[in-house]
């Protein structure tokens, strides 16, 4: 099979590299900035383009790897007719791609990539959608390949999926980065806080987050919230979330017992 | 060495189980409600009270491990002159214990601490603060016997430590548990942000947060922004947090590379 990958950044990366290793050939990688394109072209073993004259039309599969925001505009661009194509977006419909082929997909690996990291893709979900029902059962060929974890899931329901991904992944990673800035203003040792942040992983591993809550928040403790809004009192932007977060918690706890 | 433990909580009954596999004597375990106290005590072959007129005074170490906003009155309580007498609060100040004796500390385990659950203690770090050197070098040799990391910090650091763990734990768990309602409603399976969860830990083991951190807001994506905002309109409390949390993450990013 042969594939043109559209876009040159962390997904586009990845994706290439699992279909390499699952023996598929990456015909064209194509990107805006032809550098781009080389760099990831090159471990590719695959031509690298910078514009669509030089499309390889032939190919079996266009995948569109780009910011949800370019893949609307890119898709036209590429002026295909039947053949298959696909974006990689959580959170773009399939309708994106309606005015560009007849035979459309999505094929959304859920996972955080950067490209100092490899993973496994086998472990990785990959939710797909299409046009047709044996567009759908190409497309899961495609990605049984690569994973061991294929689901269908509609437009609506995957980006359902990427919100609760964002909660459970970016918002995270970012909570750590402010806790990290907060000991790094007082000298602190972010290390300090690694058998927390371990225990608190593993926990949810077996438990219901809601029902495993701890802190101040869930125990409705004004001294200890009082006293943190405290020290954060010259961040207004940190207490704001502080405040936001805590009364979340509550609202949370109240959904999950049933009383609200 | 004995210890009287005060309260029955999930710090109470961990430091207990530890100390007791330290090998140290737990001879009292105080709770204003005795069938807590007994729960307690019948697992370290302690003895339960419920009030202060029982509490043996000639104990090594009294230990308070209630909730903050009990923590002062209770040391009153104790009517203390010349025994040490430390609490287990990461946000409350040493000075909540002055009126009480003249030997006071502080002993804080840094853990999220489940009745379930056990952990490994020698890996928790313990904080440890005294009102002398001498009694700061005797809190030491206590926690030493149950830590591989005891540390010195002043009531300020410790209150800091605190707020970035309740950032780093507290609300981290939150937003797992965010991210399951969210899937829940739509009848989609929590199990599969499994594999993206684990990838964001994994990654933060060995990289400064702020510096990984993907998603719409860090690549300013108004599309996907937009189109996470549209599906939590139902929810405006949660439309919020999305709104607030994606703008402290452009923030944090400008911070991080000195921009503000």
């Amino acid at each position: 099979m042969n594939i043109v990958i559209l876009g040159s950044g962390n997904v586009a990366t990845h994706l290439g590299r699992a279909f390499k290793l699952a023996g598929q050939n990456i015909s064209q990688v194509w990107s805006r900035d032809i550098t781009h394109a080389s760099t990831l072209a090159d471990t590719l073993a695959s031509e690298p383009i910078d514009n669509m004259f030089d499309l390889d039309r032939s190919a079996d599969l266009f995948m569109i790897a780009v910011n949800d925001e370019a893949i609307r505009e890119l898709a036209l661009e590429l002026k295909l007719s039947d053949q298959l194509l696909v974006h990689t977006s959580g959170s773009t419909g399939l309708s994106a791609l309606e005015a560009t082929s007849t035979k459309i997909g999505v094929f959304y690996p859920l996972q955080t990539f950067s490209k100092i990291k490899s993973v496994d893709f086998r472990q990785i979900p990959i939710i797909i959608e299409a046009n047709t029902p044996e567009l759908l059962t190409t497309i899961r060929a495609i990605a049984d390949r690569l994973s061991e974890k294929v689901i269908e899931l509609n437009s609506e329901q995957r980006k359902t999926l990427h919100v609760a991904a964002v909660f459970a992944c970016n918002f995270t990673n970012h909570l750590f980065g402010l806790a990290k800035e907060l000991l790094d203003e007082k000298g602190l040792d972010y290390g300090l806080l690694k058998p927390l942040i371990e225990e608190t992983l593993s926990k949810i591993e077996t438990n219901e987050p809601a029902f495993i809550q701890t802190g101040p928040a869930i125990r409705e403790d004004q001294v200890t919230i009082q006293a943190h809004l405290e020290l954060l009192k010259n961040n207004p932007a940190l207490s704001d979330l502080y405040t936001k977060l805590s009364q979340s918690i509550v609202n949370l706890h109240k959904r999950s017992q049933g009383l609200v």
